[in-house]
């Protein structure tokens, strides 16, 4: 199966072939290490690619400059540090030299197997006194080993006799990228490199943070027709850790079988087989490869908002993990989904720091962080989207539900949702309102980016609801917080979702209905994303939505709402919002599919589900874009299937007439469910010993516990 | 009457000591150049004070970095250039040297004469190897010729026979000082020195700024008793000026005739006479003092926010000027407010090109700037405050009432107030309300920082309408904009004002009134002021003014509000404001007198009119509060003496009972006329030529045109 062409990412394949988007489609990492795919025998050479090595968790950090400080200002920038190509060799024929003599290369061959994890290229190279030969490289990041990138070189088709010789230098130039976009990483950091015996220790001078490294960096001389294998051992250095590395030898064969196998397992819990558009299916399969390369799964790392495959957003974790990754993960993979939630855990500290900081009580998780302290540097889109507490603490609700799994929760989990429903009842605050006391959130961004500081954004409010309801009923499980019990439930009783009674249409906050629309018939295409062409001001005080806001509240909750308020609220504010996030389109589709718009929400999965190949947003070059490729997950899955918790898993068919049939397989209760959907038609394999059962329901499927 | 004691500050008078607080309140200057009252010997060594000297439009700039970028973000700082201390020697008496070793210096005299404007002082002096005597020094910026400071110093009471060699040294250590708190200039700029003949030019390397220097820095060997004057020459170098200087010789006693002179006609027209309390008529007379000390006056340069007495705020220039300064300028030298408007109409060109960078047409005037450049690095409670337009339209339409001189009208004073009646037609918006279209603006900051990117700011709403108004009104007059003004007229005549109808008080902005009231009960009074211990967001999120806002709105159109309204909106906003903005007790003393309160009109008075000299917000190191000063003119004038424009000058007797008399002089359509109130009494005393008539009313009376 893992041969099928439709897992075979090949260069040919792609609209563009310009350098950094490359090095960034067909980076390989396995959530600890990633290897963007630079060129092999650039490694002194500036050249139009940005290549690089990320450690997940390895950053280092300076002090954020303020034109103006202000208290409680976050005080660190964290950067993800970037390592030098390890991929990258020097090769020596006689007197030539790869490092010192500009040789020509010419890739003639680039292929991912997605199946295997495994990375193909062949590069015909001729060296200034014409020396020709083909240099192959087969390089993945091992999924068992995960400290380990492995780099087969091999030498063939030599038109010269002498050995050439192959060495690493991890002295390497960068190439610097200087720019103004906020989205974009901007720091250099140099490293402290010392050797202790036979590893490196590279220190990250202001966080403190360490990787160890080992590798044999040759020389190493190969004739026509041999290879090597570069075993690169990289690890964050644990403060408890003695011992940086497993000392096991492990042969390339066997790493490479140990990867087939890992991969196969992946593939079986969470291939999407779609029939009908090969492109399609690939990308599908692209992006779910890269959901699998991209997470931390140690419990002390998370999924940065690029995966590890460039340095954009800096190698930050957001909100995306919670609400755009972990539905994937949790329903095909809940091992993964149960270690970045227990990062979330680990950073328990620094949130409860953060919001006595704030001079507040419970905890409050940072809008962006590598290692738990806020780091965002424009709080009114940072700091502000306080929302991320609930985000988590619904990431904690859903992964229980669907595994059934309660350690977690008796672990740390319990104490996440109880501090941020401590944090909730303190920032909170009672308003009185036509003749009745109403709770809410004042003084918040909500997921919309384009409007900030506002009172009782609705995602906002309608999470904090949830948040306390969840935390009441933990509350009583484990016989804790009795008092505070009955004032989260009292709050989130009364909590205060806006309701526009002239439009009929769910006012995303109190505000927002009151601004002036957005005079989108006068902006032209090019000043998208506004952010990006308009001050802050003039987009705040308008009627325009960077993304999903009310609508996706209303996703996580469809339920609550009837089906035309669900048709309304799309409607307007589907007008007035222009998805230059990337967060924003999948939602929209699965939306669409909810409210029975199957050719609008095939639209809008195909714009998400190739986003990267096609190198939509046309910056792929600084990364993956995640969270995206998680939403293209939830466009299928929540969308085409209407996959939706709700005392089981519900389904519906809103199969778009492209697609001929899609099947798939969740993980729930423990058990694994294939699921297909053909046109008017849902079919659900249960394992044979299930204690689940289908029930058929008015529009669609319900599986439960029996 | 100059020699009398209520205008001599003695040091002996003052709370405390310390030597940054007296170099700040001991400052000389005249709009041009500022002279902090450093010491005299300690030119090389550093100390505990902070000397320099300013001068006014002279600053460096570099670039602002952003934590994280944003489009339309403020581009460079500017920061006044500190210039060393000019009045600074170094002494020799034989081999000692008083820059080389320690000399123990006594001061034992330390006197302001207001009446002249001139500094004096006396050191006692030993060296190392004892010899002893006195040093005076006598010192003041020359009013009549701005380029000059002046300095003579005087021998006096020698223990020895040598003489005394005393030079001036420009080549001074800087004391450094690094604080966070975001009220104070944090940066220091090494400016090129070039000699050019007997004169210097200084060039700030980053704005290309320059100024020119010329002084005879000695030696100058003085004998027991013997005086010298130092006579430093400064000046701004302008593209358009070939000669820096005027190259007169004057002698010092006839500088200092002028100086006294200069003095003398300026108290005729500004001072105010209170019976009863010495200490508070010195106090007011150290305010007017301060305020004819710092004004520019050349329609290039303005009133820094500090004067020209320390670094604080960085030197720039607020909406300060025309709505705490100007009242005082406009009524007693109007001169002086006409050239502090020119400025603006001088800025008039970057205010156009800061609109357009924000998309927006006609021009809006930068929140904080030396040279018309937006300088604010934080936009909410920067660029956001878009009222400054609005305010400076008041300026000008305030001057051209009371002067009666439509000359600046008809020059750049037109296109100031037609340039931002555009802006506000554009950035504003029609919003339809309870069935009614409304024109409102969205999205600003109004004079409360505590409450930051609102919708309806009243004060805001209220001063857009008056612009639009007179926008209207020259419109007319000069048969202009024939179509715009019928458009301003619309929108001044639809702009919406909230009001809640259940507590009947106007609504500060559209959510104000359903934000938590700030938990002052709960708040130490170590926490004040609260921007300094408290996150924005915490503070946005709550009902807490830093300043008047509303009630500012209402000192200015008083007349349009009833007398129970008014009293509603004190009462309720004075409970949420804390007053940490040195701009706001002065205007609740207004408002306090207006409604009746003399009392508490008096204890916010007695608070504003001594803030600096008894260092009432501990912060007079970094300059004098120059908008608090001009702000204690307004508690005098418009408060206990109730003076409003109202088709001529309305005035009200609310003397509190605290103060005997109160007499002043105020300048109305060119003629002067001298006001005296005691209690229960008003008294005009008119030119006896006038064309004007004193006409009693109801609680006052008006002073209008025959």
């Amino acid at each position: 199966m893992v041969d099928n062409q439709s897992f075979q990412l090949s260069v040919e394949e792609l609209p563009h072939q310009t350098q950094e988007y490359l090095e960034t489609l067909f980076a390989v990492g396995n959530g600890q290490i990633g290897v963007r795919a630079g060129h092999p025998l650039k490694v002194n050479q500036l050249y139009d690619g940005n290549p690089g090595v990320f450690v997940n968790g390895f950053f280092d950090s300076e002090p954020i400059q303020y034109g103006e400080w202000a208290y409680g200002y976050a005080k660190n920038h964290q950067t993800i540090c970037k390592l030098p190509n390890l991929r990258g060799i020097v090769l020596r024929i006689g007197h030539e030299c790869s490092s010192d003599s500009e040789w020509q290369t010419e890739r003639t061959e680039m292929n991912l197997d997605m199946g295997a994890g495994i990375l193909t290229e062949t590069y015909h190279v001729i060296t200034p006194s014409n020396k020709q030969f083909d240099l192959s490289l087969s390089s993945f990041a091992s999924m068992k080993r995960r400290e380990l990138y492995v780099c087969r070189y091999t030498i063939a088709h030599c038109t010269f006799s002498d050995p050439v010789a192959l060495s690493h230098t991890l002295d390497q130039s960068f190439s610097l990228i200087e720019t103004d976009d906020p989205r974009v990483a901007n720091k250099h950091h140099q490293l402290e490199k010392e050797v202790r015996g036979e590893y490196q220790i590279w220190t990250a001078p202001h966080s403190g943070k360490q990787i160890a490294l080992r590798a044999d960096l040759g020389p190493h001389q190969l004739t026509d027709g041999a290879s090597i294998a570069s075993i690169f051992q990289v690890a964050l250095v644990d403060d408890n850790q003695a011992n940086f590395f497993q000392n096991q030898r492990v042969d390339y064969a066997t790493l490479v079988k140990e990867q087939e196998e890992s991969y196969q397992a992946f593939w079986e819990k969470s291939d999407i087989h779609i029939s009908g558009n090969a492109q399609l299916q690939k990308g599908i399969r692209f992006n779910l490869f890269h959901l699998n390369q991209g997470a931390g799964r140690d419990g002390k790392t998370n999924f940065a908002a690029k995966g590890l495959t460039g340095e954009g957003y800096e190698g930050h974790y957001f909100w995306d993990t919670e609400m755009y990754l972990l539905p994937f993960f949790i329903y095909t993979n809940p091992e993964v989904a149960k270690q970045l939630l227990s990062y979330r855990g680990n950073i328990l500290p620094q949130a409860h720091a953060r919001a006595k900081e704030l001079g507040q009580s419970g905890a409050l998780f940072a809008w962006r962080t590598i290692d738990g302290n806020e780091t965002s540097a424009y709080y009114p889109a940072g700091t502000a989207q306080l929302h991320i507490n609930a985000d988590i603490v619904y990431g904690f609700q859903l992964y229980e539900r669907v595994t059934g799994d309660q350690e977690l929760i008796d672990g740390i989990g319990k104490d996440v949702v109880f501090e941020t429903a401590k944090f909730w009842l303190n920032y909170g605050t009672y308003t009185r309102k036509q003749g009745q006391d109403y709770f809410g959130v004042h003084g918040v961004t909500g997921p919309d980016e384009y409007s900030a500081l506002v009172n009782n954004n609705f995602y906002t409010n309608k999470m904090v609801q949830n948040n306390f309801y969840y935390a009441a009923e933990l509350a009583e499980r484990y016989g804790m917080y009795p008092e505070e019990r009955n004032k989260w439930l009292a709050a989130a009783d009364a909590m205060y979702f806006g309701f526009d009674e002239e439009r009929q249409i769910t006012q995303q906050d109190d505000s927002f209905l009151d601004q002036a629309v957005w005079p989108f018939e006068e902006t032209p295409a090019e000043n998208y994303p506004l952010l990006l062409h308009y001050h802050p001001m003039i987009i705040y005080k308008h009627q325009v939505c960077k993304q999903a806001d009310t609508v996706l509240a209303e996703m996580l909750f469809t339920g609550d709402f009837s089906f035309a308020q669900l048709k309304r609220d799309y409607d307007y504010y589907e007008k007035v919002t222009t998805h230059d996030s990337s967060l924003s389109r999948s939602i929209f589709s699965v939306m669409a599919s909810r409210i029975g718009d199957t050719g609008k929400a095939y639209r809008y999965f195909m714009d998400t589900a190739l986003m990267d190949l096609t190198d939509l947003q046309k910056n792929v070059v600084d990364g993956i874009h995640a969270a995206n490729m998680g939403g293209s997950w939830l466009s299928l899955i929540y969308g085409f299937a209407g996959l939706y918790y709700d005392q089981g898993l519900r389904m519906a068919n809103h199969l778009p007439k492209e697609i001929g049939t899609l099947s798939f397989t969740l993980s729930y209760l423990g058990e694994s469910i294939k699921v297909t959907l053909a046109q008017n038609d849902i079919f659900c394999e249960l394992q044979t010993d299930s204690l689940l059962v289908v029930e058929e329901m008015d529009a669609g499927i319900r599986i439960k516990q029996r």
